[in-house]
């Protein structure tokens, strides 16, 4: 079985501990637990949590030991989209065709169940055992030296053009540094930072974020509204930085392609089967959506 | 050494492990860890700190035990200030005498700044080495079930007058919860969750939670802006539930010196020195500010 096959059910296994870690909703309380629910349950693509399985894959380990990372990671990134999408963020109306959590509820609950996903990230990590390397490496991707700051400074880009090495460092801690935790959390249940396993599992991960990020750039510019169930080109309509916007985009296409050769070189220093990160690989560079 | 000596020393303990632990300020970049800190490094009383290490020594732990929970229990208490001062949440434009951090800085950063130190919260924790049972505790606590569930009841309450029973559940969770786990991550570190010890200070810090919460919502009634650093009676105005609002002002300091003998009796059942628990309830009690 390829892994567009086991894919499928990796998604399945990531949404069962999604679906019981998350809050039951409680009539006549807070839509807390639905504005949660809102956020997570909206037919993600789980590209995060894949990686998480895909790199237990090629770490030899067994599936279950990425249950907890993979959910951990997704929650992380479903509470930053909540947050980018609030008025003083991105002020987006629609996340997949859908309305954003402040719209379908209101801002202070958008806030709040963006607090309490982050939280749960954490609880779910803990909740299953996972040692404080585990910990570690998803409180530093997602924190101010990695997504947050990332997104720091992308809104400090808008007043400021910055230069091609200052995109790229916004672009690995934005974007980046959720993906290198999606690979590296499972890495870290056995293996020490300076593994030579552990290292490749990490520049792969660095190589296909950097891809993702372009190829989102560069979808944000092409794809018209209804094929990407989000206001097309409004990043260039904010005057966000943008690796098209800074480099062109014949470059930002060859920059992607680059990028997941440097990710293919990468898998062959792993010790198992390596099929599901060459397939995500893949899937990222080449998505339409 | 009485405790109120003591004290000044655990203060400049959390402090030093909050200072490492915030990003530097870097010129040219983001203004992030300027507002991390501004919401952390603000002379803050550092209650929840205090009990932490007072529940150590409750406990005949050293010190050192509780200095990564005391830190990381400020921080998810620094980070919820900064995201209820928000313009959606309750519009506060000072916090002991100056500019909130969306004030200071904007509302977008203030989000970041608030999910940045949550995050570092858990990363202080881990790279402490804590293990998951004390980020369990910490997890439970601050998110849905715990003080951001708590916050979304406040605000649910807002428009639908709550029972007794459901306010005194609402602060359980939005003050109560916090000052819980400021006791319970230190006895996490070597008592299983049943273990008598840990039980009676989960007791003790309840009643001390609950006493808090009223102390404050009559300060909140009674004391001029001068002396708050914020405006007084900002609950009212926003038409907040509170418990002298529900249950008039006499039964409130009644219910708070109950609340504060309930928390006296739990200290009998632990095995260390308890002065600097019984000092700070007593505190919790009596303060003006």
């Amino acid at each position: 079985m390829n892994f567009a096959d086991r894919a499928q059910s990796c998604i399945a296994r990531v949404e069962a501990t999604l679906e019981r870690a998350l809050p039951r909703p409680n009539p006549g309380h807070s839509s807390l637990p639905q504005a949660m629910r809102h956020a997570v349950l909206n037919g993600g693509k789980r590209m995060r949590p894949l990686l998480a399985f895909a790199a237990a894959e090629a770490l030899e380990l067994p599936l279950e030991a990425a249950d907890a990372p993979a959910a951990a990671v997704e929650l992380v990134h479903c509470y930053s989209l909540v947050h980018d999408d609030l008025p003083a963020m991105d002020d987006d109306a629609l996340r997949r065709g859908q309305p954003t959590v402040h719209v379908a509820f209101d801002e202070a609950t958008a806030i709040l169940a963006g607090d309490a996903l982050l939280t749960l990230a954490f609880g779910v990590l803990a909740d299953a055992g996972c040692p404080a390397s585990v910990c570690a490496v998803l409180a530093r991707a997602a924190g101010a030296d990695g997504m947050v700051g990332g997104q720091a400074l992308d809104l400090a880009f808008e007043s400021t053009r910055p230069t091609p090495e200052a995109l790229a460092d916004m672009f690995g801690k934005k974007t980046g540094a959720l993906i290198v935790a999606a690979v590296d959390m499972p890495a870290a249940l056995e293996h020490s930072v300076d593994d030579p396993a552990r290292r490749a599992l990490r520049d792969y991960a660095e190589a296909i974020g950097l891809a993702f990020q372009i190829v989102d750039d560069l979808l944000d510019l092409e794809v018209a509204t209804e094929q990407l169930g989000k206001p097309a080109g409004s990043d260039l309509e904010h005057d966000k930085a943008t690796w098209p916007a800074v480099f062109g985009v014949d470059a930002a296409r060859r920059e992607a392609q680059r990028q997941r050769e440097r990710a293919a070189a990468a898998l062959a220093l792993l010790p198992g089967d390596t099929d599901g990160l060459a397939w995500l690989a893949q899937r990222i560079v080449e998505r339409r959506s």
